[in-house]
């Protein structure tokens, strides 16, 4: 017998099989919650209020969650209750899966624009009444070398303007490389040509529309990834992607779904029809490029941890799902080697590395930290396992750089200082905010070098009810000394100290609220001039528009993607020894 | 409320609602009829036994049929009848669509086996384990030039041999010319190569199972185009696919069904998967291509009657939705211009007429009948509106060339004396057996030149209650007319008369049976030199498997296809007068 659940404040009801999880019903029902732990009941994210209606007791863990959010007993976690009786449920804004509002365009260089997507006016030739040619031909005889597309549907949609474009009437090709054909329009259609960039991150996706006649940035939005539902970080993905295969094509239809939805929002707002968009370039991490795609994770999940693919061909858009032209392409930004992927080969074209003269070290600190170092014109690379911590996962008040985030914050004689996104009420901790109050708490003396907590309460008050407990400085801890020690080893293995280096580049969502002086006294970034310290902000973002506005930018990127030398850090002998030397908070050496 | 039918000999017993077509009832329950005339009530080849129940009075016409074929009261017209109450129905096998044994190899020519297809055994890279190659880039590096397909579902199916094939074990690559990744399998594999070559006709579709490695016919099968149940002619089924266009995809997923059993029915008999088979050539005419593929034929059904199409390239099988490997191409052989299709650029590739002295004429007898002059290195091509008189539709007691068939007929001076297909007893008569029929008639005084049946029965008798109607004689005659005007405008287009002819080349289903004196007597061919008349048989089949087997032949192909001139014959002036001045049965001056 089927369960009646009333869904406040929508006021929808719904229906549910005994037993059925709520987290579930809700998310079948259209209703994605923050399950940033993949719904193993530790990140105290879906807590929801049951309004009427009884439900089996709270195990321990998540009274202890409950505890510290100082929720009242009628607070459960949606993901660890099921459905035994008739419920009304409240679901708080703040357990759903956010919209984002905030926009990352990344430090974009200046490159020429050469999109891969041409159209061009041309006029429907009249036949010959006597023998005609086919039309095909007579259109493809408009301009030579071109080549007809390898597939039935783009054909089809091709020879349907033969139905409703006049003969001697004005009609618009659309070319990939001026070569392969996408479409064939009515009419001249030359002024709509846009194209799509995607910075496809493990936490958050950040989405641009793009004018490619213009070269110009039309619109952007952002959002979370909807993948965290099955996992925070990389790994739980690869996992789960592994351990059960309807999986991955879960958490490939998830990551396509949410991409639409920002696509569509753009598309709509700006009034562009998605026929009109001929081309997406993506730059995600190699797991997120493989996930995007549905390939299997296998051999990303276990060692050595090789990836599928490089470099791909740009692939026919409806096999992707992403709702574009089904005739355009996805142009995927080249995985580096293993963990080192799309986004970091993107990020690496956005700032023109490789022709700047010097030794650099870049630093992208997304939910891995990825880093390169360039010494002359040799490249290294590698990724650790940072976490997400940086971007408010795994931190009990932890959240994303959105109105109401503490993103800055102080110490001084007479308490603590914060400032919030937008201005708004302290709702959470976002990375710049976390790294600001934990050296904070080392400067006032809250907090041991070790990462003790040394009040009795063993929490780190802030406002608003917010607290840090000991878990969350552990786990701003392991990600800093992953970095850290990923850094080291990095500039190891090229001989280097940090004094060899003409800068430092700093990529990711941080932006340029990163306080450096904080971050060098957690030893996240090493002792270095301010002002040879660059943050270039997305990278990943402006490296896909790079790709996606100037087609010469593809093979460039490819190449330095393919002679960057990787260096896995686990396999280092000395990787462990330098890790547990990093966990201390303090300045480099 | 629904009607139940028990359908005979089968015993199967099906619901239908009141009012349902019967016909339309049986060929869901995947009973196909003989609905040559498209279900119109014209060609009487769908009668029924109604064993028990009531239907409403048969028409005029449906009686006038019924009588000629000297059927019991008893027996109905599938296609006209309504369902109304409960019936008991015998479907006759005469009524069925039939499975044809007969195989038609045509006259093929030796090519050099140079198939686009080849499968190369290889190792399976051991990855570094300190810094691991991506899956495809160590396959790929073991042979240079090779590409990734730009297909979301081939990558997978090729990525999913890293999960299945050990590290340094055997795997098999699959490349499409060298070049193009179309699979690669487990284990060493390059045993089980093979290829399908398709005759793609109007009436009649063989299809070959081709060993690439061997290059030799492994079995062959044929069968009605099930795209007969929309009507007999390719005018025909372009006019219903225009008027609805839901019913393209009807005609295309016919045709595709149909190859599909055959293709399945050839690979269990031979114990060869579908994954195994790699690439498929179909030869057609055009508006048989533009079907195959649902492309839409409105630029077929109007003047100027152009093409959408003439060369494309080899698309991925899967979309064409034949069921080999779904990795694999389908390759069509060029359309020549207008009605003038593959099936006639393939014939000429397989008796290789581009590269033979002198000057030839070459008539293809399919459904249409397609004629191509070649002057010195010049080619001229027309196609006519034959109909498929001589595959034995739109004839009253017509048929293909299936056992009991009579191919063979003589007037002698006590009588008839006919021959059938396989010696079986008389059935009905195909097309070689008609000519002869017709040509003792007008010998024997049983029939004017003009056409009519000079007996007071207005019937030429022959045997088994077999007759041809007056009706029949006037399908032969306008058949035969449409090929003899094509002819002769096509010689005197380029200033010939058959005496500057070397030789012509008869293709077609009559095979080696058609008799040349009774088809001069009947002005279907010109009067000359029998030794000089070479019968080729099925040549759209031939070279089909010769684009197949030689790659090379490709290219030279649709050089050849796009070099023929085509003439339009409705545009001549001439075209009328010659026409009814043909329809005369006699000699050619």
């Amino acid at each position: 017998m089927n369960r009646t659940l009333k869904i406040l404040p929508e006021g929808r009801v719904l229906k549910a099989p005994f037993g059925r999880g709520l987290s579930d019903v809700l998310e079948e029902a259209g209703i994605s919650l923050s399950l940033y732990c993949g719904g193993r009941g530790l990140c105290g994210k879906c807590f929801v209020e049951i309004v009427r209606g009884d439900l089996p007791e709270p195990n321990e863990d998540e009274r202890a969650l409950r505890a510290r959010r100082n929720l009242p007993p009628n607070h459960r976690l949606a993901c660890r209750c099921r459905v035994e009786g008739d419920l009304v449920v409240r679901v708080p804004a703040g357990s759903r899966l956010p919209k984002m509002p905030v926009l990352s365009r990344g430090a974009g260089r200046t490159v020429s624009l050469d999109p891969a997507v041409r159209k061009l006016r041309l006029t429907r030739p009249v036949p010959d009444p006597a023998s005609p040619r086919a039309f095909l031909d007579s259109i493809a005889g408009l301009f030579s070398g071109s080549r007809l597309p390898a597939s039935v549907k783009t054909l089809k949609d091709l020879t349907r303007t033969a139905s409703v474009a006049a003969e001697g009437s004005e009609v618009t090709a659309v070319l990939y490389q001026d070569r392969d054909w996408i479409a064939l329009e009515p009419a001249d259609t030359t002024d709509r040509n846009f194209g799509i960039a995607v910075d496809l991150g493990t936490t958050t996706v950040v989405v641009e529309l793009i004018d490619l006649n213009a070269g110009t940035i039309v619109d952007s939005a952002a959002g979370l990834n909807p993948q965290v539902k099955f996992g925070a970080d990389v790994v739980s993905r690869i996992t789960a992607a592994f351990a059960d295969p309807a999986k991955l094509e879960d958490l490939r239809a998830a990551v396509v779904g949410g991409l639409n939805d920002l696509i569509g929002g753009l598309l709509e707002a700006n009034q562009v029809a998605p026929e009109n968009v001929y081309e997406a370039v993506v730059a995600g991490n190699t797991a997120m490029g493989h996930l995007f795609l549905g390939l299997p994770v296998a051999t990303l999940a276990v060692s050595p941890y090789a990836a599928l693919f490089s470099v791909l061909p740009a692939l026919p858009a409806d096999e992707t799902g992403l709702a574009i032209h089904p005739g355009g392409r996805v142009y995927l930004a080249p995985n580096i080697r293993s963990f080192v992927g799309g986004d970091i080969a993107a990020g690496l074209a956005a700032i023109d590395l490789e022709h700047q003269d010097g030794n650099f070290l870049f630093i992208d600190l997304g939910t891995n930290g990825e880093l390169v170092v360039k010494k002359g014109r040799r490249f290294t690379t590698t990724s650790t396992a940072a976490g997400p911590a940086f971007e408010g996962m795994t931190i009990s008040c932890g959240m994303l750089a959105l109105p109401g985030a503490v993103y800055k914050a102080r110490y001084r004689k007479d308490g603590l200082s914060l400032e919030t996104v937008a201005g708004q009420p302290a709702k959470g901790v976002c990375g710049t905010g976390l790294i600001d109050i934990i050296a904070g708490a080392l400067d006032g003396g809250l907090l041991s070098p070790q990462g003790h907590i040394l009040s009795p309460s063993k929490t780190i008050a802030l406002t608003n009810g917010l607290a840090l407990s000991q878990k969350d400085v552990r786990e701003v801890q392991l990600a800093a000394a992953a970095v850290k020690t990923g850094i080291r080893m990095l500039l190891d293995e090229n001989s280097m100290t940090t004094a060899d280096l003409d800068g430092i580049y700093v990529a990711g969502a941080f932006g340029n609220y990163l306080n450096v002086p904080n971050s060098v006294k957690l030893g996240l970034l090493p002792r270095f001039d301010r002002r040879r310290i660059r943050f270039v902000g997305n990278s990943s973002l402006a490296g896909a528009r790079a790709l996606l506005l100037s087609l010469p930018e593809r093979p460039r990127c490819e190449k330095l993607a393919g002679k960057v030398r990787h260096v896995s850090l686990a396999k280092d002998a000395d990787f462990q020894e330098l890790f547990i030397k990093a966990l201390e908070f303090k300045i480099w050496k």
